[in-house]
């Protein structure tokens, strides 16, 4: 291999691992999924995801937060409801995951 | 949510969860990617990789074998070749996956 191959390569392996890191953890692309529609609540995404405990569902929001997939919008009314959408980078992320999860159902 | 709805979300999260274990797994993704453009031999995947060792290659290798992903093809010349392809679910596997680097490519 070229070096120049072998550098693409690597950056190549490197971003396809990430990106596995964070939507290979339990929850996550159904999480995404479920924000494709519209954005929800904590409590509707809880509510869509059984066997989902309150306690993670957290955990993975933060994440996702942190990872610029998912925003937290704190709408000021009485009472104050907290909404979570997603960002572009969360949209076109759920685009992607849509072909896996056909794929899934097709052959799983 | 109605009782059928709530059975086709139970499948839907099933599978979906089944096939980020399968692809979550590290190097899977790249695996696959490298054998879209065509069969290889085991030292070429090998080759493709960095860092992939070849214990860890042979483990995944027998795994995506085994979740009919990839095809070991035994050809009978002089010396004795061994080849992977992928087979059909695994074709269009990668070509989910595909959807999936391109994301990564751009935003991670």
């Amino acid at each position: 291999m070229q070096e120049d191959e072998q550098k693409h390569q690597k950056h190549l392996c490197e971003k396809v691992e990430t990106s596995h890191q964070i939507i290979g953890k339990k929850w996550v692309a159904l999480i995404v999924h479920c924000l494709m529609e519209e954005p929800k609540r904590f409590s509707e995404i809880h509510a869509f995801i059984p066997d989902l405990s309150k306690r993670v569902l957290n955990e993975r929001m933060k994440e996702l937060e942190e990872n610029g997939i998912v925003l937290r919008n704190v709408i000021p009314e009485r009472p104050i409801r907290t909404e979570y959408c997603l960002t572009k980078k969360g949209t076109e992320l759920g685009k992607a995951l849509k072909a896996v999860e056909d794929w899934a159902l097709k052959w799983l």
